[in-house]
Formats: C-alpha cells, structure tokens, sequence
C-alpha cells in the first residue's frame, strides 16, 4: 500500500521548525506519527542543549521510544521538514520504523550553505542520503522526499 | 603527525563493553580522549535505556559535550570496540571531532550474525563505512580501524 504523506501533519513539523528558530537553533522541524496521528513532536536542539546529536529527528524518536518503552517503532513514520542526515536516517532504521517523509532536498542544505558563505549558519551536510543507508541494511523503510520542498524551502531564509 | 592509539586506552573501552554485557545490553564500549587522557566513558545502552540511540559512541560524545558545553569536541578523539554506525559517525562529525579509533570491522559484525542465525543478539549493521561518510563531508577525521581487532573480537561470544 502506498503511504499518503499529510500537509497538515508537516504543517506541524514546520511549526516545530519556527519554534526551533525562535529559540535560537536552526529551523528544523520533525515529528513522529502512529495510526495516522502525530505521537511526538521533536525541534532541533543542538544549539540550544549544546548536544550535536540533539536534531529534530533524533528528539522525536527518543521521546517516541521513551513513551513505548521500547526501542523498537515498528509502525511509526518519521517526518521531517529536512532531509534527514546519516544520523538520523540510521536512528530511524535501528528503530525499525515504517518510513520517512522529508521536506527540503540535502542538495538544498548544501546549495544554501554555498550561496550564503558569510552566514553564520553554515547548513553544514553529510552527502549521503537515507536511500543508500536503507540500501546497505536489512531493513526496507520507505522514502518520501520532496514532500511540501516549497514551503520548507522558506526555512533557510528564517535562519539568515 | 600521525595519531598513535592507545592500548590501555582501548582496555578501558573493552572494560565499558564488558560492563554493558552485564547490564544485559550488548557488549559495545566506547569512550572520548582528550589531551591523551580518557574524557568520557560510554556503554552501550540501547536495551537497557529502550533508547535506538543509545550507542556507546553516541552515550560517551553526549557526555562529552554536556561537560564542555560546547556542541563541538576539537582536539577529542573517539575509540569504539567496534567500528562505529553511520549514526555514530555521523555524531562524531558533527562534533567535530579529531578522529576515530576502533576494534572490530562492521564486517565481524555481519559475519557474527550470519554465523550465529539462532543467536537472540541479532548484531544488525548498516554496510556502510565511517570513511564513506567522511569522504562525503568537508570534515577530515582520521579513522584507525582494527585496532586491537582480536581482543575485541571476543566480545561477540561475551553475548552468545
């Protein structure tokens, strides 16, 4: 069965993106959701908690596994308002999730990050995609990418 | 200069693993290095926390960063028991890091697990290298891999 990916539910995530930003961190926003409702809302934190593991992603899914008390999420889908990075694709594979849904391309990161070389926010990228981490496991989440790019695109601008 | 690993350092490591297998969790151990002296330890606690995350790598970079406040560990170095997952590599990069010293290759893990089909610790790995990930980054970690590979080689049969 083909998996519809939800406006309103990265509506959300780019929410959790501008909160993300108003406390001072990149505008990067992800969230969980199970039998089609949002289960765990994560920012992006790495500034913030001085923690560079602490992406928006990796909150989600920590705060999911926290709740179920398993490490496991078998069933859950993983959005994002940006393409996740190795560290969190690989995050999202060890907890057996269904997929993910992504907004802005890691293309996207990298071509703001050299566009704006005098920015204090370097949109520093690790050029591999979830696609070829998947590939190279046992495990077959899918891949939405692309989903709401236009609005997720205005990110990048919000953190100039 | 070329790094020069520690063998009494990497002791500590497999001692952190050795820790985590009585805890009941894989016997993955890991730790940070700065200034020649261990920083931080780090045991892997995916099973006992129910955290994904929870990778020794991933517990002794938090610790690390939560000392320093500081999301960046210039001049810090990572050894793992194990040659660390994409999630792992991926933290140290962010971080900043020097480089990475481990024990066995992703290899070992995947040959333990095909050789041991019945065995309830499924050693799951995702096939791809902490130098690919690297190569796809305009950081420059050193990696030292098979460092002390048989001592550490033995810890697969610590969680038979």
């Amino acid at each position: 069965m083909e998996y519809k990916p939800d406006e309103q539910i990265m509506k959300e995530a780019i929410k959790m993106a501008y909160l993300a930003r108003g406390e001072g961190d990149y505008a990067i926003g992800a969230l969980t959701v199970r039998d089609g409702e949002i289960f765990t809302l994560g920012e992006n934190k790495v500034k913030i908690d001085n923690d560079p593991t602490a992406h928006a992603e990796i909150v989600a899914i920590r705060k999911a596994t926290q709740i179920t008390s398993s490490r496991h999420l078998e069933g859950v889908v993983l959005y994002s308002t940006h393409e996740p990075c190795p560290m969190c694709t690989s995050a999202a594979i060890w907890a057996k999730m269904d997929g993910i849904i992504s907004g802005t391309y890691i293309e996207d990161m990298a071509d703001y990050r050299k566009s704006h070389p005098s920015s204090q926010w370097l949109w520093r990228t690790i050029d591999v995609h979830p696609k070829y981490l998947i590939d190279n496991t046992e495990e077959n989440l899918f891949l939405i990418r692309g989903f709401m790019r236009d609005e997720c695109l205005k990110l990048f601008h919000s953190t100039q």
